[in-house]
């Protein structure tokens, strides 16, 4: 069964050859943007450029119809007016196509009756032998075969575990874009739109099927079989990790997924209740989402819920209490002994050493957290270890005391040696590290201090280490992976998971 | 009595003359980095640097005692070991010194015996005639007089309308920082820290008197005295508009608050409901703060609940609306005869024209956007435009279809042509227009479109337009903004405002 479909889909993800249907040499137009994209980001097959005009676009020899491609084509990207639709399609099954993605709008979105039938005639084309994606849809970006989705030219060629399914389009955009700084990595992203055919049930089934995919990701808007989808869920519960944000649960949600994607969003409680018993995670906006994402790539299963917060400064200490509390995450007062090592050290002035740990001063320097670290490690009560530097605090300040302003601030960086401290201290501990830095100055004169920022960031996460941007995502993205991995716990493997 | 406010707190906003005592050439101690950073931004009075060993530090004459000086010292600023406080106090006391301020800590904060006994005599110094700011904190910002915290050299010279009041003196440090980016000024802004004289409710009532202050907001951890401070608020309500982020509410929180300010929180709901009565606007984070901040900064009173979403995308729309539906904000679908006239220009595939308006591309340019403004300005059914502008969709499509990727990005924006646009819909309609500018690529590769974002962030808001990173902030910040008017409006104006 996990052969069949991903045998079905193989022409959608891995196709040998593809026709661009309406491809077109005006650059405003989707038949350009996604050839160019295509070109760009270097797929690996044969790329057809369709119009009945013919002649070159992009200096591809353009066919003016299937019929004139001597070769196979496995896969047509469609973009061409909604009208065109149908005969277009009978085109593909009589050359063979075993998939295609139909980027044109017009169809069930519009909410007239006219586009609900229109879509309705497509859609059955595809229990003649072709599978459909869209209408009304940004595509499928598999970045091991070079596939993209629209425009997604710049999207990264390097495959990773993610696969992401997602009824808008504009989002997977984002998503992509965003994902490249974060060292988030797809298997597949799927633009699904209105989803005539194949829809977010189909591409969970593929996803728990598909070895190249660890975790998968979402954004829905409507289920047109919301039954088949949960069980899809619950049946595979326990195998993948599955973070969806399901929007429109609102009224005026809801009417905005009409004129979106013509799907009927369905009641906040049903959905709730039955993503929780598949054991789905559930984000509430796309930065939710993908937080939980980036934690579940960095994070290691035994990051736990009782943490140590270390660095910092007091108001950051007591704010993240504060937050950890209310997300059912705890901040243990340090075992006696350990307190007792450390209150060796430091003097009780100006220092809180219980948990937060605040040195009373943002700027610590590597030696002394590390000795703070070290401590958290060592100690039973302590599952995860959240480091705190407050880089422009630090940056700017040793900068500034050296009377080297003119410097780049990544001379002054703490992070080679802190970076070489969370290292150490994860071998030996075995404990999972996460990172804050806030990122929070936006004065266009210290645009410096973002780049180094990113550079820093970029140093941790090749280390396998997540950097959050405050402390309130790190502990909700926390929250949520700590739960789900107490749940499978709890609830022992799932049968699907002990059959797989 | 407002007078009488102004009058007892003038030698700590705007001394003639002050010394640091305790002031130090080692440029990693405090005593160094206070007088550098009085230095730097250049306060307009006298400085006195004491230290016992006398000789010269940044250049000035080093006085080894308070007597030494010829002059009189209005202000002081303790930076000396917390056993030292008290004689020094004396002294100040002896020569005349009206207010000081002591970084310094090893007081009530530390949980112990001494600590507490200690500050409460320094506490009752405060009787005999000198007001004093701390123990433990970083002390005051006031642009206008050139006075400035802990580290703080860097602080923005320009005077603005917020009064803000924070136990933490590290947040008060990053708000300088984050505001010189926002626009947001201050009139002054103070890190009181243990609070053992001047406290919460002072600087509450010197903020209500204060002529330079319109807005108040500020940080608490504890108040020692809760009913009076919100009896002050209660009487206050409706003056100037204040904002409160009240910390440490949770069990782990409160034990932070303990250590950090050695105060007592307080429970949860006793707070809520007494700042609720006192109609102040309650955040529950720094960045919620500071969004609500710049809300009330940037939004004319008038900006009301019915929303129009225009641009973005569907995703973004579909979100919007569920989060605008979950803050009691509305999108109404815009009234008949005005989507008659939408409809007329834009065709019904591929744009929802209802509210959201999705025009099928997150990439509209602006003069179809100014149609779409006309429309939402003309409507009835509307108070507020939010805009939405993918800009690196944008910026980076425009310059890649024009085959000029090695152009500035800043040559591709639509921001002049928008924000002309924004300012004529303003002027015509009078109604209250947001930017939702989405920045959340962080790949290091782009940092072009960071500097890009800044800089049109910056044209907007000195055009007086607030510009959001995310659509949820940007609904957050104006539904507290909405709320606080509609309760104003619905309670008519309280005794004091009558009285004032």
């Amino acid at each position: 069964m996990a052969t069949d479909i991903l045998k079905a889909f193989k022409p959608l993800f891995y196709p040998r050859s593809l026709a661009v249907i309406g491809a077109s040499s005006d650059t405003t137009k989707f038949g350009n943007i996604i050839l160019s994209a295509l070109l760009e980001i270097g797929f690996e097959g044969q790329i057809y450029p369709v119009n009945t005009e013919g002649g070159e676009i992009n200096g591809l020899k353009t066919y003016r119809s299937l019929e004139e491609i001597h070769g196979e084509v496995d896969f047509a990207v469609l973009t061409i007016p909604a009208p065109a639709v149908k005969s277009s399609l009978e085109e593909c099954l009589r050359k063979g196509v075993r998939g295609v993605e139909i980027l044109t709008s017009g169809f069930r979105e519009t909410g007239t009756p006219e586009g609900r039938q229109l879509e309705e005639e497509i859609a059955r084309f595809a229990r003649r032998g072709i599978r459909i994606l869209g209408p009304n849809c940004f595509g499928v970006y598999c970045p091991e075969s070079g596939l993209t989705i629209l425009p997604g030219q710049n999207f990264s060629r390097e495959t990773g575990p993610v696969g992401f399914l997602s009824q808008s389009g504009g989002l997977c955009a984002d998503l992509g874009q965003i994902a490249k700084g974060l060292g988030i990595r797809f298997s597949k992203m799927v633009s699904y739109g209105n989803g005539c055919d194949v829809a977010a049930g189909d591409l969970l089934e593929y996803f728990f099927a598909d070895p190249k995919t660890r975790i998968i990701a979402g954004y829905l808007e409507g289920v047109d079989d919301g039954p088949r989808f949960l069980k899809i869920l619950r049946e595979n519960k326990g195998k993948k990790p599955v973070i969806l944000w399901k929007a429109g649960l609102t009224e005026t949600g809801s009417r905005a997924v009409m004129s979106h994607t013509g799907s009927l969003s369905g009641a906040a409680e049903v959905w709730s209740s039955g993503l929780k018993q598949a054991g789905v995670v559930q984000a509430g906006s796309a930065e939710e989402m993908i937080d939980v994402l980036y934690a579940f790539l960095y994070l290691p299963p035994n990051a736990g819920p009782r943490v140590a917060l270390l660095g910092g400064g007091g108001a950051i200490g007591v704010a993240a209490s504060d937050s950890l509390d209310r997300l059912g995450l705890s901040v243990p007062v340090l075992s006696p002994p350990i307190l007792e090592k450390l209150r060796a050290v430091f003097p009780p002035v100006g220092n809180s050493l219980k948990n937060p740990v605040d040195l009373g001063n943002p700027m610590i320097p590597p030696p002394m957290l590390r000795k703070v670290m070290e401590a958290a490690g060592e100690d039973e009560r302590i599952d995860t270890l959240i480091v705190i530097q407050i880089l422009f605090y630090i940056l700017y300040q040793v900068r500034h005391r050296l009377r080297m302003d003119h410097q780049p601030l990544s001379q002054f960086s703490f992070q080679p040696e802190l970076l070489k401290t969370c290292r150490e201290i994860r071998e030996k501990y075995q404990k999972a590290i996460i990172l804050v830095l806030p990122d929070i100055v936006t004065d266009g004169k210290m645009i410096d201090l973002e780049i180094e920022w990113r550079r820093e960031r970029d140093h941790y996460q090749a280390a396998g280490f997540p950097v959050f941007k405050t402390l309130d995502r790190a502990a909700q993205a926390l929250s949520h992976f700590v739960k789900y991995h107490q749940r499978l716990r709890a609830e022992g493997p799932s049968t699907s998971f002990a059959e797989a």
